[in-house]
């Protein structure tokens, strides 16, 4: 994630994918990220899954106000629903407040 | 992650892993969780990582002590300073409280 502002919240969300529809699910997943980070409050994504579809998106956001203002917002109300439709099995959704952070970086 | 207690705080692990000693890594990975499930007040563990090597572990525990403890633990000390120098090209430590949770699961 970008370091130019330090998040106060982040979401955690780990997700196994099913094997339905990999073209619709990975256009929607780039399209969430592009839309995210248009969100106020939006301060960056990181984002990892493995090859058994098994995956971990923890976005990092200003306020909690942020992150119910992109729960809402139109065209990611229509993906979380196609999401439980098609392309999760199963998902968690842990909204946190960061206590601290710190980082390592090779010299 | 195991469903039996709602945990309290999570620590979200983004990392960058070089190319060096992937049978070391993946061996002394493997031990870490083992040991920390053992450790008290940990809840257990979610974990990916992707063909480029970015992964992302979150630890689910009771309470910030026993997050503490953990970091200290002698045999957790060194796996993190053989991280630093051999298996880790960067990585950040959230410590978060853990405000809201919920879930999906495919009927």
């Amino acid at each position: 994630m970008s370091e130019s502002k330090r998040p106060s919240y982040a979401v955690i969300f780990p997700s196994q994918r099913t094997n339905e529809d990999p073209e619709g699910y990975a256009k929607t997943a780039q399209r969430m990220v592009e839309l995210a980070l248009q969100q106020p409050g939006c301060l960056g994504f990181d984002s990892a899954r493995d090859t058994q579809g098994f995956g971990i998106t923890v976005s990092y956001w200003e306020s909690l106000e942020a992150i119910k203002a992109w729960r809402d917002q139109g065209e990611h109300l229509e993906a979380q629903a196609k999401g439980r439709e098609t392309w999760y099995a199963n998902y968690d959704v842990h909204i946190t407040k960061i206590e601290h952070t710190y980082s390592f970086r090779k010299s």
